[in-house]
């Protein structure tokens, strides 16, 4: 009997920023398929008798190639697992789910998702500076700011330079001096705050607070390592006052 | 003794989409702050002896105008309570979250936030349809189509209308027909696939795909009523191989 894949998103970092759902399918499956995102403590909830496979991914180095994990998970389904794939954030927001799912639904197994809090609400949550706010943003757009294989990155910066959009950037701490660059081409003022955390809402947490004509010398001056998330715009002004007691790391000359 | 106010993201309307810290902060509250957005199955995870306000909104009828509920947070935590305010999708996404804060960091109250799994997440994860995927849409940009007060749409279609972006639109019912002659006039084609959902991942879901071009008229023709999600762009185009077992409700000609 074919089994089927659970596409879990884990969330940002801390354990209970994990819906119900995907807690309960981590809980149900019979093999359980991670990467490097995903922390200790969330795979440590699922079944102790589950077969734990780790496939784990950093930008330079994949230790899996996506193909392979692709036929992981089907290999576990065809032989009757219900096999849980964690990933961090939400497995449809830069998260490939969908991919791993098309490979899945050409063999016949069945997919269900469970979505998960991506960085940028992880973000917005634990500094309480929001995605979108009246007077500052009517919305909110998020790119990756890195591209499989040193592609060149090939955002358009005219689209993107948008002063009343919040802007956020995954993967960005390689690129984020073309991309301040890029913004600050099409019109976005170097004043512009920034606002970049690495490993949000996890222990290891680290918060930067900046400009757009400044952040690439601040993210190198603070060591911020990936996974880092820049966001970008009016709204990172509101870092200072959005909760009462604010844990303020900001660049030293801001 | 000054209480605190959870700014707590309910998510999009299935219970279990909610997080373990949304459900936490629920259940420890004295004083619950909802919304019509919010279902009774997880008003009725409160705790049974909590404070019960009903502050329901609508769009074009504020049974609470905003500046009252702001009022109410600051009361019942100033009289000592633990008070949840649950809002419906994420408190920092069109949440007006911020706002809300703000009101209370002002008068020394104590805010926290949960996040929540917004509703373009809750049409991705039901439909599998993703919000970014490889040669289809390298981001995803969230606005809302809904103005408060009948002002008029101010939405920059130019930088809205990216053929590589998904461009998901809130609150859109009233104004889809203006937002994809907008998006047409800037140059994206009339057969870029639509998807819209309303009351996405409760009992009372409904769906439909459709095109640019006819979004307007076969939203009318669907009777979808708010809240209603559109999922605009060429990732929608997985709709129909996304699941094994894709409930399909497409408008009739399509």
């Amino acid at each position: 009997m074919t089994g089927k894949v659970y596409l879990i998103g884990a969330g940002p970092g801390d354990p209970e920023l994990m819906t119900v759902k995907a807690i309960r399918m981590l809980k149900e499956a019979d093999a359980v398929v991670y990467d490097r995102l995903v922390s200790d403590e969330i795979i440590a909830m699922a079944n102790p008798d589950a077969k734990m496979i780790f496939v784990g991914k950093s930008p330079k180095c994949h230790t899996v190639p996506q193909e392979r994990i692709n036929e992981i998970l089907a290999e576990e389904a065809l032989a009757g697992r219900t096999v849980a794939r964690l990933k961090g954030g939400d497995p449809l927001i830069f998260g490939r789910g969908s991919e791993e799912a098309a490979h899945l639904v050409a063999q016949g197994v069945e997919v269900e998702y469970a979505p998960g809090i991506t960085a940028a609400q992880g973000a917005a949550s634990v500094t309480g500076v929001p995605l979108t706010h009246r007077g500052l943003a009517t919305g909110v757009q998020y790119v990756t700011g890195h591209r499989q294989a040193d592609n060149a990155l090939d955002l358009d910066w005219k689209k993107l330079a948008d002063p009343d959009t919040t802007l956020v950037v995954y993967m960005g701490v390689a690129n984020i001096g073309q991309i301040a660059v890029g913004l600050m081409t099409e019109g976005l003022p170097g004043s512009t705050p920034v606002m970049a955390i690495s490993r949000v809402s996890s222990p290891e947490e680290s918060r930067m607070v900046s400009t757009l004509n400044r952040v690439a010398q601040d993210t190198r001056d603070a060591g911020l390592k990936p996974p880092t998330l820049f966001v970008i715009g009016k709204v990172v002004s509101l870092y200072d006052t959005a909760l009462l007691s604010q844990e303020i790391e900001v660049a030293a000359h801001a």
